[in-house]
């Protein structure tokens, strides 16, 4: 039997994702949505032929007998409630990033799941599905490299829009190395420092461009990460673990070879969309099957909570200049 | 609504057929199976804990009602007969390689097919669904690397048993670059040369190996394709086009790029099912959507036969040493 | 004390060779040029304030007291007759390629080096002396890769002029694999085929461009050299060692690799003289340090012998479309 | 002519400087030698069969009138003393790193030359004359890439012995970055900052393992270096330079690419000795051609200097854990 799942919100996000689990994942059907904008959800589910029933707001949707599960699709600043709302429903809730727009709202998530005794939430970080993660995890994992002791990372995107202020870096494009690599290394932040290297001209002039984040974990392993977001040449994410007897390394997106025109040349990806298209189907189709057997899984809200606190710190580092401690509540055992 | 299936043949290739079609692909349940040992197929649909019938034999299955479609898995020289019946029945059919043993059996398909007036017949080459081959094939039609002159391929496997004789590099090695050349270069052989390099001390005694097979197409262009299946070192396969202005050549499949032991290294893989694990997901799919909207495609029995002619020419060529000419019939306009 | 050197011939490339004896190796100088046309040696030797005297013809040159060894780099036609006056005068000469144009001038010269009893000829094939064939021949040579079983070729250039002919693919280009593969493998021809694909739209209109050369080695080995004169892209020299166990590669020439305009990139050498420019220096120095301590090494008389035997048979392939014979004479145990 | 050397310390570089202008380089001879140990000198003399003079101090070699030009290649502590003496006899030096032990022992020797009025020195830093940095250096300044916004690098050695203290990390390790960085960028280091990240376990108790230096230059440009001497994989250096429009990257040292137990690998060197050996000649042979034409270039007294400054910097902020500024004086005009 295919999970009935609720949407709320039908913006750009939630349009993939219903298409996604109408289309193109097993054992899903999107039987409710609903948005801010009750004309665009209703020419969403129109145009994208679902039978699915248009909500006159979240909180229905959620308590609708009709859905089974639910995904958070809307304005970040509306995730919080619309997850909480879900966890008292008893419903499992996959949320896009970020679970809550404060690190105390995340922690209010994770006492209501605690409180309900079971997980509920995945949150939507979809770099621990790529496979290329995957593979370099399966190698750390492996010992191949030893204890890991440094990572050396980049986050580049060819530009940036008018509205990508300085601090997005960390909230919008950092977030996902946040999440990514507490899972990679399965430790925790502990400080960061944010500095600031040569402007790049290619950025406007309110942004700062690009940024280097250096974090420490409770392990003592350092990760410097570049962030870049008017790199111009293309969307490039680089990861490299640096073991006691050895590196791996995340793999380039495969692409054909070409000999043309004095170059010996790869494509580079110009579009972050293409990089991790397919993690996108991985991590939701986990959510699905995970509800089917009731074990929910992937990222979870403490990890969206260590996330959020983890970029509270670096912004709080953007401004200061100092080295920030990141300090995270003692995990519960509920999260092991 | 998913699409019934009925599968013949339970052995190791329809097992994995069956599984795919009732847990990773959309769209699709197995409602029948039968083998030529029944009590293997009963025990396959009890493990696999699908809700299919047992027949006592194809043509049972083929002209049950419950049927929609049916996959050929059985033993290869019952291939023709099978898919003779579905097109008979009017049912679509998709077929393993290969399509009959005999070039004329594949004829006799083409012909049925052509009598019934529209095609029904897709044969299981999945490398024209690998990801790799389509970004070069994209390469290619964009005149990026202006008309292909020369193919420079090899197909290699660490190893082979004791029953792999000297003509089964062409039947079950060669045979899919047979297919997946033709549809790279939308074009068709026209003669065939193989030389027989010095043997690797690695072959038993009575296998040639390696091989290379030198073929011509109509347009000219040159291929060879080097066929070592003692390789050793790993499972390699690859594709290098020339064109007037420029070289692509088949991706890598994507590895941990690794820094240890005095070598910078990526992983080869060993075991071939791994390298076009994701293609029979693919394949199998456009089989099931191509069905559900009554437009089957994919390679067709035509294909099928054109590479079924094409291997009897090397194997010729094998045993001669000379060149020696494919002659295809002229091509049906049903096949455009 | 420094080598006393005379040049017969001071066109593009004797010039090169009189710059780097005078400029940039050790242990010798030019004391004497001569060239058909006198003017111009005297331009040359002025032109890079060498104290060389103009001798008035390759005769006198080669037997004047001032002179110890010989560089002849005439006109190809006039080397035979150069070569054998040195060994008449008991000196060391080094000899661009050809070393005669026919393989019976070649003979001759093998045969008067026999007679005087002691090498004397060194034949100017400087692939040998290029670190990236050195480092290919010492993995071969480790038995790292087991026994060579095939090799994969290529020779491209980015275009050629009006004057270069079909035939010259042989004689000028593919002269160098001849030479090269047979030190690498330390193998001798004895078959060769050569098949004309699609003709390049890049080339003109009397030239046959590419074209593929299949040798046959005593012991087996199959070698396919790509021969591309127009292929537009870059200079790019490949070969590829397919052993019993492993593959190896000549290494690509060492560039910046480059992330920019969506591309992973690194630069293609454009022109040929770049490409061995290196081991034009080394090859001339062993000439010089070889003569100084009374050993002259490297390509020997013989194997320009060979190189214009096998070239001799490949341009009968060319025009025959057969497989022809490459019949050397037995090796005398001299150049062992 | 050639040049007439005179070479103070006999060790293990000594030699090798002392076989190098001997034997491999134009236009050079050692004419005299000395040593702490005098014995020693005079066997390093007969070992390489040189005619060359054993002095009994460096001072008494330095004004021989036999000695054209001095390398200083004794003990480090003793380097400013030999260096300011040929300066005081107008003699041309080229002295191994470091310059002086001290920041002040390295101004005193700018001085020095200053007040000389014409350049003398030339210090052993030899990277600048590798070709990978070299190639790097024509990309930046060609523009291709932009300004440069911020450099990764490592610097990783297998492993170290017991002697090797914390404190060489930099003075034996990163001090080649720190001439060779300042070069490329031609730009000057404002700070530095130490991080320690977890320790290896495979280095001795007494060792901080590895270390990242964090540099800012004048115009902004951010620079990691990790240094990592017990790597156990490889010696392995590291540049990569991000600019405002592309990513460049120092070549990998050229190797045979293998195909080879399940395993695509280039060798990895593990010894420092061939990464930079051919930049010694290179460096040597450059110092010794400006010596003849009256005009010493190459890494001067100033870099030295600057190299010293910034190392003693990096030293204090592996102690304090904070942002250290490196102050150098103005740059006299006469080292533009």
């Amino acid at each position: 039997m295919s999970l009935k799942l609720g949407v709320i919100g039908t913006g750009a996000i939630g349009q993939d994702h219903i298409r996604r689990c109408s289309q193109t994942l097993l054992n899903s059907q999107v039987v409710a949505v609903t948005d801010i904008n009750l004309e665009q959800a209703a020419k969403v589910v129109a145009d994208l032929q679902i039978a699915a029933e248009v909500y006159p707001h979240g909180h229905a949707l959620i308590n609708s007998p009709q859905v089974e599960a639910v995904l958070v699709t809307s304005w970040g600043p509306s995730h919080e409630e619309f997850v909480l709302a879900a966890i008292a429903a008893g419903k499992p809730v996959f949320c896009e990033k970020p679970l809550a727009v404060t690190a105390d709202g995340c922690r209010k998530i994770v006492e209501a799941e605690l409180a309900h005794g079971k997980r509920l939430v995945q949150v939507g970080f979809m770099r621990p599905y790529d496979e290329g993660y995957r593979a370099l995890k399966r190698v750390i994992d492996s010992g191949q490299i030893g204890e890991p002791l440094m990572l050396h990372c980049a986050h580049r995107n060819p530009r940036v829009g008018e509205n990508y202020k300085t601090d997005m870096a960390i909230t919008d494009t950092l977030i996902h190395e946040l999440d990514v690599l507490r899972w990679l290394l399965n430790d925790d932040y502990v400080s960061v420092q944010v500095v600031f290297p040569r402007k790049t001209s290619k950025a406007l002039a309110h942004l700062r461009d690009p940024q280097i984040v250096l974090l420490e974990t409770a392990k003592g392993t350092r990760i410097d990460v570049e962030v870049f977001v008017n790199c111009q040449y293309g969307y490039d994410i680089q990861c490299e673990v640096v073991g006691e007897t050895g590196i791996a390394r995340l793999p380039e997106p495969s692409q054909v070879q070409l000999r043309s025109e004095a170059k010996l040349s790869n494509a580079i990806l110009m579009d972050w969309k293409d990089r991790f298209i397919g993690a996108y189907d991985v991590e939701l189709q986990a959510f699905i099957d995970g509800v089917r057997v009731g074990q929910v899984g992937g990222p979870s809200a403490w990890d969206g909570y260590a996330a959020a606190v983890a970029a509270d710190a670096c912004i709080e580092a953007q401004g200061s200049g100092q080295i920030v401690k990141i300090g995270l509540a003692p995990r519960p055992h509920f999260y092991d």
